[in-house]
C-alpha cells in the first residue's frame, strides 16, 4: 500500500507534514510518499535523520493555494501536489491521498481527475464531531461539498458514512441519524422530510432525526444532512467550542486567584479542551471519489498528519471505496 | 400601554411568571396583565404581597401544552391563555404579549387570530446570540418559523430585524449579515446566493456573508437566514455552549485540587458562563405579526420574564410593528 501525503498543504507545511509522515512510517509497514519539491523535502528528511525504507518523496514543483479558483488552478497547474497525487490515484500508482491543502482544489481535482464512484451522484465531505462526556466521535456529512442537495444525495451520504465508519472504526451496521430541527418524523423542510422517508426505506440503520444540540451528545455513529446545513452546524459548534476555550484561557490568567485556580485545575481543564477538540479525530474524508482522499484542517501539525495517515491505512485495507461502490450499485432503487 | 404575560407558559409557571411580572411592574408605569386561572394567580399575588396598581389578572381557564398539535389546539381551546391574549391584541385591548408557552401554538395563534403585517410574506422567530468578548448581542432570524424559505423572506427578515433592533436597542441603521458557508459573494446554495443579491439591492445596511463560526464574534447587529439553517445554527451553538459549561462544572468538582481551583477562579468562571449565556438576553420576538409577541424559553424563570417584559415596552413605545409595516409597503419592489 502506498499513501501519498501532500507536502505543501496547510499553514505549517512542509516541516510538520514531514514530521507527521515520519511518525506514521515508524508505526506502519506501508509506504508513505510525501509529494512536493524534492530538494526541500529531502533536506527536511535529513534534518530529522530519517532513514526509513518505507518513506519516499515524489517530486511536484507547483502548489495550489487557497486564494486560487479551484477548477482553474487544477486545469493550469499540472505539476501541483494535488493534481499529481490525484493522477497517481487514478493510475493506481497509489492507494490514498492525505492533504491539508485547499478543499476546493481537492474537490475539483477529485471530480475532474480521479472521478466519482459509479452510481454516486455527489461526493461529500465528512467530519468527525466529538462525543461529549463519552468516548468516540460521530461522523457528520455532508459538510459543504454540495450545498444544493437532493433527498437521494442525503441517503447516499448515509450509505457512504456507514461504510466508512464500519471500515475505519470496525463498527458493524453503524447507526445513522438525520440532522433536523426536531425529532418528530414530520419535522423539517421538504428536503429533510423526503430524505427521512427515503432513509426509512433504505438498508441504512436509520434511527431518526437528531437536533442541532444533540449531535455532540447522541450515541449515533453517523449524522447526515445537506452540505449547507452541515457546514453551518460544523462551523457554529466548532466555533463556539474554540471561542469558549479561548475565553477560558484569557479569563483564567486575569489576576493571582484565577491563575492559581487554573494551575490547580490544570489537568481537568486540559481534559475538557481535549474532549471538545475537533482536530484530534484526524482527517475529513471526501467520500464518493474513486479512491480514499482525506482532507485536514489548514492549521494541522505533525500529530494531525500522523493521525490522518494512520486512518488512511484501514480505509484502504478494508476496501471502503469498493464496498460503497457495490452497495450503491446493488440498491439503485433508493435513488 | 398594556402588556399581557402568559401566566401558564413554561416549566416554572405560574409562580416564576408572577414573580417576574411583579419585578417588572415595580420598574415600569405600564400595565402588566397576567393571563391564566384567576384564583391561582390571585393567590400568588397575595403570597408575594403584591399591591401594585399596574398589575392585573385576565382570567383564562385553558392552557395549550407542548404536546398538542398547535393549529388544532388553537382552534379548540378558545379560552386558553394564548388564544385569548392574541384575540385581545387583535381587538387592541392590549399592546404586547410575552409567553414561554408552545412556539407552535404562538405561531399558529399569531397567524390565525392576530394575523400577519400586510406585505409581510412570512413571520420569523428571532433570537439573541451573545457576542463573545464584546458587549451586546446579535439578533438572528429566522430561527425556525419558516423552514422552506425564499430569497424574499430572507430580505424581509433583514428589514424586520433592523427595525426591531433599532426600536428596542436604539441602534441607528443596524448592520445586517447573511449566514452563509463562506464570506465571498458567490458562496452558498441558490437560496442564499439570491438572498445576497436581493439584500445588496435593498435599503438594508447589508454587510455581506457571515460564517457559522463568526456569528458569535462579529460586530454585526442582525444576522439573517432561512428557518432551517437558523435553527441548526442556534441549537448547535447554544447546545455546544451548554455542553461545555456542564462539563466544566463536572470536571471542576473532581478532586480537591480542581475544587480549590474552581473556588479560586469562581468569579472568572461565572463571568464566562454569563458571557456565553443565551438566556439572559430576554425573549425571542416573533416578527411579522400585527402586534409584538415575545417568546421565552420553556425553562425561563422570574428574571427572564422580567427581562422580556422590559423589552416589550420599547418594542411598543417605539412603534416597531408600525415601522416594519411602512417600510415593507414602501419597498414592495424588493420582494
Amino acid at each position: 500500500m502506498r499513501i501519498i501525503v501532500d507536502g505543501m498543504g496547510g499553514d505549517y507545511s512542509p516541516e510538520e507534514v514531514v514530521k507527521g509522515a515520519i511518525k506514521a512510517a515508524r508505526e506502519t509497514q506501508e509506504t508513505i510518499a510525501i509529494i512536493g519539491p524534492e530538494k526541500e523535502l529531502s533536506k527536511l528528511l535529513r534534518k530529522h535523520s530519517c532513514k526509513l525504507d518505507n518513506i519516499e518523496i515524489i517530486n511536484a514543483s507547483e502548489v495550489i493555494t487557497n486564494n486560487e479558483t479551484p477548477a482553474l488552478a487544477v486545469k493550469k497547474k499540472k505539476d501541483s501536489t494535488i493534481v499529481k497525487a490525484m493522477r497517481m490515484l487514478k493510475d493506481e500508482e497509489a492507494d490514498a491521498f492525505v492533504s491539508a491543502g485547499s478543499t476546493g482544489a481537492l474537490l475539483s481535482a477529485g471530480l475532474l481527475i480521479l472521478g466519482r464512484i459509479k452510481g454516486i451522484k455527489r461526493p461529500a465531505i465528512a467530519a468527525w464531531v466529538p462525543k461529549i462526556g463519552k468516548t468516540g466521535t460521530t461522523l457528520l456529512l455532508d459538510c459543504g461539498a454540495n450545498v444544493d442537495s437532493k433527498p437521494e444525495y442525503i441517503v447516499q451520504n448515509g450509505i457512504m458514512g456507514s461504510m466508512f465508519v464500519k471500515g475505519v472504526k470496525g463498527i458493524d451496521d453503524p447507526s445513522v441519524g438525520l440532522l433536523n430541527i426536531g425529532v418528530e418524523a414530520e419535522k423539517g423542510d421538504d428536503l429533510h422530510k423526503q430524505a427521512y422517508d427515503k432513509l426509512m426505506n433504505s438498508s441504512v440503520n436509520f434511527t431518526g432525526n437528531v437536533e442541532g444540540r444533540d449531535v455532540i451528545s447522541c450515541d449515533i455513529d453517523v449524522v447526515v444532512t445537506d452540505g449547507f446545513s452541515g457546514n453551518i452546524f460544523l462551523k457554529s459548534s466548532e466555533g463556539m467550542s474554540l471561542a469558549i476555550m479561548g475565553r477560558l484561557k484569557d479569563k483564567m490568567s486575569e489576576g493571582i486567584a484565577a491563575k492559581t485556580g487554573a494551575f490547580l485545575a490544570y489537568s481537568k481543564l486540559k481534559d475538557i479542551k481535549k474532549e471538545f477538540d475537533y482536530s484530534e479525530a484526524g482527517g475529513a474524508p471526501i467520500l464518493g471519489l474513486k479512491a480514499p482522499v482525506l482532507k485536514l484542517h489548514g492549521n494541522s501539525k505533525a500529530e494531525e498528519f500522523y493521525y490522518a495517515i494512520m486512518k488512511a491505512v484501514p480505509y484502504v485495507e478494508n476496501k471502503v471505496t469498493e464496498t460503497i461502490t457495490e452497495t450503491v450499485n446493488k440498491n439503485k432503487k433508493w435513488f
